[in-house]
Order: structure tokens, then sequence, then C-alpha cells
């Protein structure tokens, strides 16, 4: 398998990019072709790796950063990390492509270069929150801010095969992120989407509750992508929340300094536990590739399991999958009016 | 100052309610009218407190339950603990009403039984989120899904007033939650809201995300019920998720059973932090008279708090400010089409 890894984006690159990138082609047996500045990029190679059949160096000259306008930069930086990578998927050279960069531009970028699966209205951006029970699947988080009813069908078919193809989970519990969990619950947009839902072939399970998803509740979440980018910020921002002020009573006198060195060992694995790292990156599904958004402050570890990611995705045939499945579904585009 | 106290709702009704409404009668000299069935209501009071001029009952009873359609239930259970001490309201024999019990039906009665301020579209449920740096006001969270740019507005209004006024922050900072910080950022509702937010006479600090709320970036943080809704219920969710993963980790060993014992103070603070019961309740802003929606699960302590809140909106003239601030702003409903 070959992917494209963005070496210039991220808070940490090219370093955490051009390293998580090595590790990962000799962890899982992946090529990996890092695109970005090869004067950059070399500096974190050794000579050995340079050796390797395995490690590849696309040039790229220009870098898109977190402040341009996403779909301007696209249309302009042709020489982009950004850019080179999303056409090494499109003209069938890559078999996946890995960013930390802007998210803007890669959703953008994502829908403009590489384009989308037939029947597929709306991608979705697509990211695994740590629950108490493993990981639960949001879908959008911000790629479609304005939704459609038939756009969480298409995004509850496309999270399911995600769940069950790449995580193992037969028959993945789908719900519909909403205000109560009465069927009559909530906005036009949640209430029109319950009854497609409802009718189609997936283990719907009616509608979910912001504060069931870390305990648990479902595999896929499905929301418009405003709502699943505050829900996914809210979590993000809690738990820092928690851990900080957790750190500062922890910090307060001696007593309960070496309280906290007693729970070191548990505390770390609890961190863990609701550390994004962990979970690789959010697949831009509903794209006729694969199409991995690792987190801006992703590091080497980060990066390495974003790639591990793309290979589960490959290898289970996830983007064959969710083609056939929206086929199946009757929901696919040539319906829109 | 007479506050009229839904007896029966709440799931520690009529005990809570009833021992809540006692000791803060006693600790902030209000005459307190307990609403619901007068025998069960008599249980939890003293010989000593039936003397008391300011206790009084009200005999209601019927119970309206949280799986009842709202309006179906208002408009039919005419002898309900809510319809009764929203009559109260209603018919200016009580200055403020309180009630732990159905939020559908406190909504709903609110609006049918004792209206709005003039000039207000669409009142908000307004609860105080706990942050590291005090709390902050999210207006609306769950009575209107579907929110019109106006509306937004009218809640910055009213969360401004309420923030000055009852919390004593001059010049509150006032956010609009969205998908980044930008001023192009969002969906259509937030794009047209930014325009009002930025030209009304607020202290308009501009988009704010749902992650930098917990962390205190404002004190005001405007957004759709639904969307609200999410943010409060997964702040919630992860804080309990977090709290519970963590007891988990502490009762693994002797080691770390010691090491939380170590910590308990610092945890018992730390939690305390995070805990609705010392915030109050949330005030329904926009309705002609005092609401306040106590949390479900409200015990003693937290009645008496939303009780001793409802007095600091009744003190500092909340409802009138909020009437001349709309009439001055502008945006009162005589313009809407």
């Amino acid at each position: 398998m070959r992917i494209a890894i963005d070496a210039m984006g991220g808070d940490f690159a090219p370093k955490a990019a051009v390293e998580g990138a090595i590790e990962a082609s000799k962890a899982y047996g992946v090529e990996v072709f890092l695109v970005g500045l090869k004067e950059e990029i070399e500096k974190y190679i050794t000579e050995e790796d340079k050796k390797s059949s395995h490690i590849n160096i696309i040039e790229a000259t220009e870098i898109i950063n977190a402040d341009e306008s996403p779909v301007h930069a696209i249309k302009n930086k042709k020489d982009s990390s950004m850019v080179v990578g999303l056409k090494l998927v499109k003209d069938r050279q890559c078999d996946a492509f890995v960013s930390a960069g802007s998210t803007g531009a890669f959703l953008a970028g994502s829908l403009l270069k590489v384009g989308r699966i037939k029947g597929i209205d709306r991608p979705g951006l697509s990211p695994l929150v740590p629950t108490m029970k493993g990981s639960c699947m949001v879908i959008d988080v911000g790629a479609n801010v304005d939704c459609k009813p038939r756009n969480l069908l298409q995004f509850a078919i496309m999270g399911s095969v995600y769940m069950e193809k790449v995580m193992g989970i037969k028959g993945p519990r789908v719900g519909l992120l909403n205000i109560g969990t009465e069927e009559s619950k909530g906005n036009e947009l949640t209430k029109e989407g319950y009854k497609l839902l409802k009718e189609a072939n997936l283990n719907f399970i009616g509608n979910v509750e912001a504060r069931d998803i870390t305990e648990g509740v479902c595999d896929v979440c499905v929301c418009d992508g405003f709502v699943g980018n505050v829900l996914l910020k809210s979590i993000e921002g809690v738990a820092a929340t928690v851990f900080n002020a957790l750190k500062n009573e922890f910090m307060k006198s001696f007593k309960t300094k070496l309280g906290a060195l007693l729970l070191k060992g548990g505390l770390r694995d609890f961190k863990k536990r609701f550390d994004y790292t962990e979970v690789g990156g959010a697949p831009f599904l509903g794209i006729d590739g694969i199409m991995i958004k690792a987190h801006g402050s992703s590091d080497t570890k980060a990066i390495r399991n974003a790639i591990r990611q793309a290979k589960l995705l490959y290898d289970n045939h996830c983007v064959e999958t969710i083609r056939e499945e929206i086929l199946n579904s009757g929901v696919d585009n040539e319906n829109e009016q």
C-alpha cells in the first residue's frame, strides 16, 4: 500500500510527520510518500532510511497555512504539499493521503482535487471520540454546517461501514444526536432525519443525547457538522479543563503531591484513554479515496496511528463498501432535486 | 419577596423541594409558597415551621410527569403544582416560580400561563456553566431549537443583563458559539447573527468555540437551543465520565486507594466546582416574571440555591432591565414580519 503524507502540515511539521511516517512504514509495511520541501524533510531521515524503497520524497515547494482561505489556497497554491499530496491520490499513484495541516484546506482540497464517491452528496469528517466502552465515530464534525436530512442518512451509512469494516463492530449502533431521546424531539432537521434513519437498513437505536456519547451509548453518532463540531470541541475542552484543574489540586500541598505520586500510573492510563493521539485521525468519508485528517497538534505517534488507520481502511475495502452500500440504499445523489 | 415552589417537581420531590424552600426562607428572609399535595408537603414541615408566616402551602392535586406531552399537560392539568404555581406569578401573588419538574412543561407553561416580556420573540433557557474563572451563561439550551438571527441578539441582550445585574460582572463578554473564531465561520444562522451582535450595544467579543467555554473565554455564550443543549449535555456528560473513570482508577489497588485518600479534600473542592447544585437553576429569561428551572435531580441544597438565585433576580430588577434594554435596542418583536 502507498500512502502520501503531507510533510509540511501540523504544528510539529515536518519533524512529527516525517518521523511518524518512517515509524509507520517500518511497523506496518506500507510505502510512504513524504510531500513537501525536500531539504526540510531530509533533516529527519537517516542515511539508512534514505536507502529504503519504502520511503520516498515528493518535492512540493509551497505550504498552505491555517489562516488562509481554504478554497483560494487550494486553487492557487498548486505546488503546496496539500495539493500535490491530494493529486497523488487523484492520479491513483497513492492509495491514501494523511495530513495534519489546515482542516479547511484539507476538506476543500479533497472535494475539489479528489472528488466524491458516486452517490454521496456531502462527505463527512468523522473522528473517533474515546468513550468508556471504546470509541464512537461522530459524523459530521464540520464539513457541512447546513445539512439536509438525506445528508444525515448518508453519514449514518458511511459511519456504519467504517465501524463495521475498520473497527470490527458487528451491526454498529447508530444514534442520531438530539436534545432528547423521544422520537418527537428535536429541530426540523433531526425530525426529518429520524424518519429516514428509521426506515434504512441500519442498526438505528434512535435519538441519543450529548451526555451519553462518552459513556458509549452508540458506535456512530450522526449529526450536522455545526452540532458535531460543538460536541467534539466541548468534549475536548472539558477533558482538558478537568485535567488542568486536577493538576492544580494535586500541586496544592505536600500531602496532595504524595497522593498524586501514588496515583501516577492510574492517571496516566486514564489520560491515555482520552488521548486523541491514540485513535489516529479523522477520516473524511465519502471522498473517492482514503483521506485522513490528523489533529493539528499531532506528534510522531499520532501521525503513525493515522497512517495505521489509513491502512485499515485500505485493507478492509472501506471506500468500495461505502460505494456499494450507498447504491443499495437508494439514497445516492441522483435522487436529489 | 414571595416565591412559589413546585413542591411536586423533581426526582427528590417533595422532600428536597420542601426542605430547600424552608432553608431558603430562613436564610434569605423570603416568603415561600409550597404548591402541591398538602398532605405530602406537611410530612417535611415541622410544627414550628408550620407556624411561620414565611411558609405557606397552596393545595394543588395534580402532578405533571416528565413523560407527558408538555403543552397537553399544561392545558389539561389545571390543578397541577406546575400550573397553579405559574398562575401565582401570573396573578402577581408571587414574584417568582421555582420548579425542578418537567422542563418541557415548565417552558410551555411559562409561555402559555405567564407570557413573554413585551418585545421578546423567544425567551431563552439559560443555565450557568461552571468555568475555570467562574461561570458562563449559555443561552439558549433548548427552548428554541430552530432560531432566527434576531433571536440570538435578544438572547445576548438578556444574558448580558443577567450577568451584569445578578452576577455583578461589568460589561459581560458576549461570545457567539461557532465552529471557528473567524468572522466568516459558521452556518447561515451564525453568520447573520454575527452581524447583528457586532452592531449591538454589547461587549461582543466575536465567535467562541465550544472547547473554550469551560476555560472561561466569555461570560455569555449565545447559541440556538439545539446547539446549546448539545453543549450543555456534553459538558455534563464528559465531566461525569471523567469522574467515574477517575474513581475506577483510584480503586484499583491499595496504593491508588491511599493516593486517593491523600487527595480527598482536593478532589472534593474540585468536584464542587463542577457541581450544578452550587450554581442554582436555569432562569427562563424573557418571560414576564422570574422563572427558575432547577435541575431534575436537585437536592435540598440545589433548591435552596435556586431560590437564592430567584431573590437575586428580584433584588436586582433583572426582568425590568431586560424590558428596558430590549426596547432601547430596537429589536423588540414589533419589527417582526
